[in-house]
């Protein structure tokens, strides 16, 4: 495979996903780095912002203007929502778009302007984009020009929920989150509230009751279950960089069992490399998979009749982020699916 | 009040909850610590296993068998449970006793040996013993000689349920709580899943459907519910020393409104200089509380209909251990229930 | 001394060391808190900023012109280098001012200059102040009007450096100090570089080879010594909230031994409550001081002929900002000088 | 490259460099892990003590007894000092040994005994060994069949001093070397002092005056300065998991210069891959090398005259420990010396 080789640009490359997306393309065989863009800081060199990339060969941070598409294979969008849609409006069309924000998630775009405030303003693209969890959407991922990777949050929520509720195995009804971040999902802009004195040693909860990345969590829910879900979700940010660890709280639907719970998604999953199972009492914690690509969840039944927990954990900026926009590049030009991604954890 | 001094000892003063027991007590303007007893580390200064308290005036670690109970008011004890009912069997009868173990928290022994694995050994001493939810049970603990302290999840869950369910302003079927907590909750001894290097950057879920604090939950919410109350509960450890993040999820009573949940909390708490309740959107952080002992509670309507979150909030070492037991003896000595207790946490 | 009652006014609220004054005043017997002054958030309650203020009976935010200074015995100074002498210029004669910032710490307004990059602009009160390391100027502070703080670095290797200077203890060469800090030094202006994701886990050296706490120590350690003392000094930044850990590299002089260091240290500060010398080979850590006013030094020969190694802690927003402010107004108003302030850290 | 096959054991594996050097070798595209030994949880699969490890294809964990060592290319040794010894003598003679012990790192025997308190017993191995600091002794890993891998501190400290010292660029007296590092440092096993709850916000100091590592420093900083050199040196660990930043403080010798030092580093080590000297002001940090095989430094001016600063950076993990030892093995079979090794650390 290594003789195949795909040029890439990394759009808003001085956040943390851009960043994160740097260091795997960089270690990735069939990738070379053609662009890194970010406007704010164009023209530095990128270890300026990110001394951890010093004496790394890689190109100086430019302007959107500036980058020649020419030969470029593939883009990666790690942009604010809204900027988002506009900038990928504009992308030649032969280039395939890894979009990082929400632009392109929400199929109606009603929903989109509920929950962003704001009407879309790339409709035409959006028929172009498919909602890209590797696991389930794998063949359009393929086959569209758009992918819109999936939220963090939903990552960790939607893996297991989907094949439940795909096979009528828990109910519908009564779906409630409580999921917990590292700090790193708020992003690198400089504000009080995250500075290291205040989360230090600290748990905040935030968005209850209506965190944005509900919405595409009900959207794909109520697509596999055929009617309209309404879940709860509340999210939270813990002192640690890396990591989502996701309590979801069901309903067995009737006559269902926790091995009912169990089997399926161990079935679902078997030949899924990038997803583990735990059946055996395990509750997986974030460091399981700090720097992984993997999403690990163990199945527990409750003490309160026919209900069940699953605990499951992701890297948000690995398999919540820019490892999962990179699984997505990777099914979109046919390599293994794999290639360049991190298996095995960096624990401690 | 300064003229009244009351002779305390603190049986088991080599764990945490002892050292913090300590500290409040050794700033508290009644108190004379009288004796520290330690069996394992009998014989030596307190400095010796914690530097912290070098230079302070303060009793020699003994012995349970060396201390003369001759003047004694009042006895906290803070050991491991099944240890605890043994030493209080034989403590004397004149000492009023603050129990920060399980044992004598479960009203029915049956429940005891099913949550706690044997008979228990101290039913004489048990109808002496009032739960030491202090807002709850003011009146009991000043009259009963043992007061146990409730653990320190239960208490964050309590103080929000009781006067909801008391009320009828909530269901007590579907009551879910999810709660973060700091790692000091697990004690001192030395374990590998305690590691600094274990836990930094890290989240774990344990006790997941059926964690031991779950019974004096059920057993406090079925009296005020009239009925068995089955509740779901999942702990978890966040890297930080102290606090804790519940998360209560409701069911509204049929008829019953987010403004209904606000006011009664607000009501049943006006007085209570130790329990704030935010009705404003304000979600408490566990730093809000982290040295004080005070309980905070933010109130959320959820985007599922008829249903809400409560966040509740307290330091697990304060007001859900150390800083409740003194308010309990405060309480039962006359005392004004705030003194030597901090409300200001130590931010940041 | 509780009749005393000493009305206070504290200039700049809205930050750390400001907050910890709050703190400290509100449980001090003998102060009432009469004005907040935070400028930008002028009109608001303290709680919009600090939630952990909650509830708590504290006057509104207001502007610096706003407060009537009839009656105002003591002024707390939390502001900025350079807009602290401007304001300090402008307050009433009869209030005591007790300053955090560095602009009175100068005796030579060439340095000040040399140092903060421009004039000093309130020479006349520059006469009028002390430099306020509690227990080395104790009588100054009393009698002067102004006394300004040290920094939290100096305070940390003055203690033990100005003992040995004076008894000829050690040489004025050769000293070498390297100082871990948390992160609360930095303050609270949101930057990227104080980010919980850019600190967590890490290490900083900054300000290497020229910060400027090193001038008011080269100031003070010159001073005793009787000529030009330049000393070597690396400030860090570690993954702490509070505390500061110096190590101080000292040469012996002429004839010294290690325990000419231990007794001089013992000798001098064996009357001070604030300041705990071990000479048993206990190295105290930032946790031993955490929350207290407490400066601990423990006393190392070292392995190269002729040198020693000094480890000291204080927590730097109480010993080494707050609470020595505090306890310098302790003295300045004949009130016993632990009044209000804590021995004991809170640990865990 | 990728058809030479190497195959390796793993003598240790349950501790954190063992563990490390799994999560190294199983993405090295030459090896095969052939066995995995760890005597005390023989028997079980290696998920069971490190679940980051589930789901991936590893040999359960064995007895040493029980491994064959027919085809073993190469062992590492992961053992605690002197029990190393003792395996390593009974290892086959055609094998590679890469010992990340202490055991073969002293030339000389009476060093040995004196740091380690016993003779050492596997002498003859000892004329066998070589100290394993790649980039100072390349040849000789390749030829000799022992590498004693340094320790993480003299890896961080030997880097910058070597070339130094060699070229006489600075004294050999007066080096003072502060180190920070991260508490993986200190091993697996449970104890009081490394629990989250001691260490989480504290930063301690620890063998003052005498920590082991410093005898290896000062045999090699004798060596290349021709003459005994005796170091002061303390280590310290703050609350992260990885990393090592040393202030290393020196003394220029006659007529050298900052620029001297600058210059010295940057050509010794431009061709080198795994240093990054930076001389343009920037101090590196420890996570600019988190989970990366670089060691980075920053050079510094110092305020008194003739000294200067080095800023050493390392993650104690990979360059300090198991990625150096893959670094060794690809140095000893002429692989590529950057095979399997990771550049760019994992920020943030």
């Amino acid at each position: 495979m290594t003789e195949k080789q795909l040029h890439a640009v990394i759009i808003g490359a001085s956040g943390y996903t851009g960043a994160e997306l740097v260091r795997i393309l960089y270690g990735h065989p069939n990738v070379v780095i053609k662009a890194l863009v970010a406007n704010s800081n164009a023209g530095q060199p990128i270890k300026s912002i990110y001394p951890h990339f010093s004496d790394i060969d890689l190109p100086d941070l430019i302007k959107l203007e500036e980058v020649d598409f020419a030969g470029v294979d593939v883009a990666f969008c790690c942009l604010p929502h809204a900027t988002s849609q506009e900038v990928i409006a504009n992308l030649p069309s032969q280039v395939k778009v890894i979009d990082l924000s929400a632009d392109f998630r929400l199929r109606n775009p009603d929903d989109y302007k509920e929950w962003y405030g704001k009407d879309h303003a790339a409709l035409e693209q959006q028929h172009e984009a498919v909602y890209g969890l590797s696991e389930i959407y794998r063949d359009q991922i393929k086959e569209k020009r758009i992918v819109a990777c999936p939220g963090c949050y939903p990552t960790s929520m939607l893996l297991p929920l989907i094949p439940l509720l795909r096979n009528k195995i828990i109910s519908s009804d009564n779906i409630i989150v409580d999921s917990k971040s590292g700090i790193t999902g708020a992003g690198r802009s400089p504000k009080t509230a995250n500075l290291f004195t205040e989360m230090n040693d600290n748990v905040k909860a935030y968005g209850i009751g209506g965190h944005r990345h509900i919405a595409e969590v009900e959207q794909e829910l109520s697509l596999v279950a055929g009617q309209k879900v309404t879940a709860t979700f509340t999210p939270q940010v813990v002192p640690m960089n890396r990591g989502i660890l996701s309590n979801i709280y069901i309903q067995m639907a009737e006559g269902k069992t926790i091995d009912d719970i169990k089997n399926t998604l161990r079935d679902f999953y078997q030949d899924e490399e990038f997803v583990v199972v735990h059946t055996d009492g395990y509750a997986p914690t974030t460091k399981d998979v700090c720097g992984s690509n993997r999403a690990m969840m163990g199945i527990f039944a409750d003490r309160v009749a026919d209900r069940a927990i699953i605990v499951s954990v992701i890297d948000n900026l690995v398999k919540g982020a820019s490892g999962q926009a990179v699984q997505n590049m990777n099914i979109s030009f046919d390599l293994p699916e794999n290639t360049g991604l991190a298996k095995i954890s960096m624990f401690p």
